[in-house]
């Protein structure tokens, strides 16, 4: 009877999917249909999880990485009570509806990563585990095991496929993280057909990596899944992949074990021929046998009690460690604790001036570690250049769960959609860091980060062809236009260390999504703040940095070392009688929500006559100069010198910049107007 | 004798790169350092190349994977003879120089790659390994072995631990590219210090992806290293991992084995200490011993007599194969068949209407593929939906050299690398193919590619929100606009079949760097060319595609799918009055190229009243429009549902085109002025 209900249950999975993707049109049946037996397994047995409270902090974590299996994970949540309706399902890929083509964190109840481009949940699983083990080090207690779960993902064939699921399982190896437990659900198929490109040998890879790995087991069994999971959670002392062979499609009498299954509704014969095949006695779709319901439905009992128990434990805990659990529910409400700002102003009036804006921030960095307990993160094999290491706060490893510098090794990708699995889990405010050029090797994470919305702070540094001899394929060109197209994600490139400072809080103060913090490698002089505005200016993304005493003929914009260089124009244009106003913008995206009055305060409508100044590609900046204006920028790959010889070979000199004032109120300005980009 | 001379070499090199990072007050010494013996090794005993003709066709390729060890691959140019003096190494990292931080292609004769972002050379030279193998199959014949040659590469703890190098590594495996020997550069430092992030077994990994592995050999003894090369040699039936275990900065006293001789100086008086242990004499800079200079040059000769016999092999094969060898030729040279063109238009013409053009870009690609045998290359994974499958030209695989089409595997970063080094081998005009968004992916890639001015076609299509049901991990946004920032890259979009035509005619002209088709997913409707402009125009960029009958008050400028609803908004306007132009923009590149009254003629500067029409990002669009006109486009990420509700979610419309350009009409524009992002 056991192994009926189980069946129909699986069935019942793969018959909601295969119904949404036919009503939808278009998705994807075949996983659902090959891997709902490993899916129910781990849900139906293990899973520990409240539907009732999706955010009970001490859940087990499961990440569908294979993201296009939607309906998969779908069907789970409207089995299991997760608050999905059957209309939800009929909704499937709809406008507006909770259940679109792939999963997305914050929209549906239960989906704890907005998974599709693969390999993403691969890593990002990699962070919530490195996420578990931290705050069970420093929470719990002897007795008080109140952080105690798993981390459980199902991935595919393309997600270990992708070089970021790759370097996540090596970084995963390298740090034992035992409470790791992926479901590889190996089907020798992908959306172009057979696995052909993919003939390696994956489980001597992951021993290789430092995972237990078992199986092939047949994933068509439940049991001996369930059995394999089991015996996962028994040895953590190491990630586990455990190797289940399906069939994708299953069921299907013409599709089945085919791509024909993958990418595209089965179609309603053969829905009809598999249900048949598979004994499912109901054509009409989207049925659920009253018997599955109720079976999966005990799981808001079971969880209710657990949680419950753990409420219990919460509380013991609680009464005990007072202290601790007012920060646990600090760092889990993702709040600042009220004395988050204190020693900043200190820490850079004592530091050296004129720091280049990597080490300034490496300074605040360091003093914000000691009031945020959250902020953990680090850098991908670029900590120090970076400045980005936590002075005595240890690496985390795995023999140290308390370190706060997670050092990613030379992984980039990795490293953004773990940082995504750390600010997932909650209870962080994690960083990650590296060279801006590099931005590009995890680019699709940081999009991820910004389509969740997650508070993550990117440390970017050697920010332009100032970095110098390391050459073109180390200085940025087009990285920061590149990052200000992305929605979501706030762009900020300080000027000196008072407006690195500046920036620092407005990342800390931004909890709804990802901001990037644009630094330079070499040393910027510090903006005399008595005589020029307070860079505080700088939290409404652009403000007036100076101005010659009349009135301002010119506009003279800039971001992070150029505004230097700016000002030296606008004094060099005073002394011949040209008057100009210097903005400093470090941030476009702060500066254009600002309301218009202020930014006419700023940009004064009426003056035409702009020049913006970034050491980057200045395609785009017409945003603010409009066609009338000039920018000057860097059009092509860099050079390899010394860092002040790159810009004037790009001739971004102050005196350029004056040159290009005085030849647009010369009226020389029509041409350009005229000549968009030649 | 002959092994004080081997000793006498390496420590020439060594102190070649010491004294040259040194001079430049900048560069990384230690990997040289340690690796010189490596490098040796292969160069004088194995490499089989011509330092006189750096391009020799049948020369093994060797390709620095760790850039930053640069100096090591410029004192081996040096000392073998490449035209490279002393005086280019003292000018290392300067301005104008030979020898810039990291190695670059184009500019160094004997510099097979552009590298630097590591990984990327260790999957370039799959690529080149491949386009041996191919070139070998198609042209050599029995007992005319005209292309038989090796691809090394010296690879570090970095290449190993980036996802790109594991992804091309997988794929080698499958390859079965026995002619791949890599010498890996195992010397358990990085950056930021010991390699504790990367506690994998390297040896047991790549004996999972179907390497041949030996090591660790004693990386500091030259015999032990080349015995292992010849051993390599011998058995070509997988790639070869060489694992030496070196030390970094070898000799150096006090920073010999740690980070501290990876990125910088080693300081002058460490140089000498480190002279004095390793009983290097000669305390002045730049020394090389004329017992080296020598040695080392006998390169000269025995590379002149090794092209001599291969070019007398070439000859009797040309008498035997004239056909054959006027094919290669004309492949090496890049150069297309006169008939290239031929068949085009029928194809098209043939063809069902209203294709997407990703359907059209499908039945283009495979005519020309049928003129330009050098056309090889395939997708990640998305060969069927990219339309991007060479019918009847076979899979490139372990047993069928001749296949056409490359399955990369869910691979894409993987995909960019190699396809460079196809380019970079010669005899191919490769092509890249997945959906837009996953161009994010492979950006490093791309970005070498235009680095290098490589002749790379992307096929990038699912280009928009149209794409639909996927949702917002799968639709586009940030990227065309993102890719168009990229210096070198051509960017083209375009609107029906026949400017998709002429999109390839344009990509498959462009021989100095590569270009980025852009395609959708949905179907567009056929421009109907009797009654509007010819897509010819397309070559110049952008062209007036229709205009009505009286004097234009406003501009309409879109691309791809989003011309149509231009012109539909520019017909609706006409019934009402309003009089407009409709301008097809599918390339900025190409427009920005051309003369002043050619754009002006097309974007008459006196037209203010502009409304631009993408749907992607529209922030860059004032490239055009400048801030008076208004730009329609995504701000903010897709959703899940059918593409055409997609666009009415984002008020893409004609109807809001319409309602735009009546508002800036009306004068409504100040406020849109005076407020850039707002």
């Amino acid at each position: 009877m056991g192994r009926d209900l189980d069946n129909l249950c699986v069935n019942t999975i793969r018959f909601l999917a295969a119904d949404a993707v036919e009503k939808a049109k278009s998705g994807h049946p075949g996983t659902p249909m090959g891997a709902a037996g490993l899916a129910y397994a781990l849900w139906d047995r293990h899973l520990k999880h409240n539907p009732q409270d999706p955010k009970w902090l001490d859940r087990d974590r499961f990440v569908l990485s294979a993201g296009h299996a939607s309906m998969l994970l779908y069907s789970l949540l409207y089995l299991y009570g997760y608050g999905l309706s059957l209309d939800d399902l009929r909704d499937f890929r709809q406008a507006g509806s909770r259940t679109p083509g792939h999963p997305e964190y914050g929209l549906t109840p239960g989906v704890e990563a907005t998974t599709g481009p693969l390999g993403q949940g691969f890593a990002n699983g990699v962070g919530m585990a490195i996420a578990e083990r931290w705050l069970a080090h420093k929470f719990n207690r002897p007795g008080h095991e109140i952080i105690d779960h798993y981390t459980y993902a199902l991935v595919s064939d393309g997600d270990l496929q992708e070089g970021v699921g790759a370097e996540a399982a090596s970084l995963a190896g390298t740090l034992k993280l035992g409470k790791l437990i992926y479901l590889y659900d190996s089907n020798d198929v992908q959306q172009d057909g057979p696995t052909i490109s993919f003939r390696e040998n994956v489980a001597q890879r992951f021993l290789a990596y430092g995972w237990r790995v078992t199986g092939p087991h047949d994933g068509m069994d439940i049991e001996s899944v369930s059995l394999a999971i089991e015996d996962a959670r028994e040895q953590p002392d190491r990630p586990h992949l455990i190797i289940c062979k399906t069939i994708i499609g299953y069921g299907s009498p013409h599709k089945a074990g085919t791509n024909a299954a993958h990418g595209e509704p089965l179609g309603e014969n053969e829905v009809k021929l598999t249900k048949e095949r598979l004994g499912w006695p109901y054509l009409e779709p989207f049925k659920v046998p009253e018997a599955v319901l109720q079976h999966c439905r005990q799981a808001l009992e079971r969880g209710k009690a657990r949680q419950n128990q753990w409420q219990r434990k919460m509380e013991a805990y609680a009464v005990v460690f007072p202290e601790e659990t007012a920060q646990l529910k600090l760092q889990l409400e993702g709040r600042l604790a009220k004395d988050w700002e204190e020693g900043l102003a200190e820490i850079l009036a004592n530091s050296k001036p004129n720091l280049s804006t990597r080490e300034a921030s490496g300074l605040i960095l360091n003093q914000l570690a000691s009031k945020v307990p959250s902020l953990i993160g680090g850098a991908a094999d670029l900590a120090g250049s970076t400045r980005t290491i936590l002075k005595d706060a240890g690496n985390f490893s795995a023999d140290d769960h308390s370190g706060r510098n997670v050092r990613y090794g030379l992984r980039e990708h990795a490293m953004g959609a773990i940082t995504n699995g750390l600010a997932l889990h909650g209870g962080f405010i994690p960083f990650a860091a590296t060279f801006l050029i590099f931005s590009d090797y995890m680019r699709p994470a940081v999009r991820l980060a910004a389509i969740m919305k997650l508070r993550v702070i990117y440390i970017f540094t050697h920010d332009s062809i100032g970095l110098g001899e390391d050459g073109p394929t180390h200085q940025p060109v087009e990285q920061i236009m590149g990052l200000r197209e992305m929605p979501s994600l706030i762009v900020i490139r300080p000027a000196d260390r008072a407006e690195t400072l500046e920036a620092w809080k407005a990342a800390l103060r931004r909890s709804g999504g990802p901001t990037a913090l644009i630094l330079t490698r070499q040393n910027v002089p510090d903006l005399d703040r008595t005589k020029l505005a307070d860079a505080s200016g700088l939290q409404r993304g652009g403000y007036v940095l100076w101005q010659s005493s009349g009135s301002p003929q010119a506009l003279l914009i800039a971001t992070g070392s150029e505004v230097h260089l700016a000002l030296e124009a606008g004094r060099m244009m005073q002394e011949k009688g040209v008057e100009s106003r210097v903005v400093s913008l470090p941030s476009w995206e702060l500066f254009d929500a600002q309301p218009a009055e202020y930014r006419d305060s700023v940009l004064p409508p009426d003056l035409k006559v702009r020049v913006s100044i970034e050491a980057g590609s200045p395609s785009g900046w017409e945003h603010y100069t409009g066609l009338y204006g000039a920018r000057i920028g860097v059009t092509k790959f860099g050079i390899s010198a010394p860092g002040e010889k790159v810009f004037q070979y790009f001739q971004i000199t102050a005196q350029n910049v004056a040159g290009e004032v005085l030849k647009l109120l010369a009226g020389g300005s029509h041409e350009k107007e005229s000549s968009p980009g030649g």
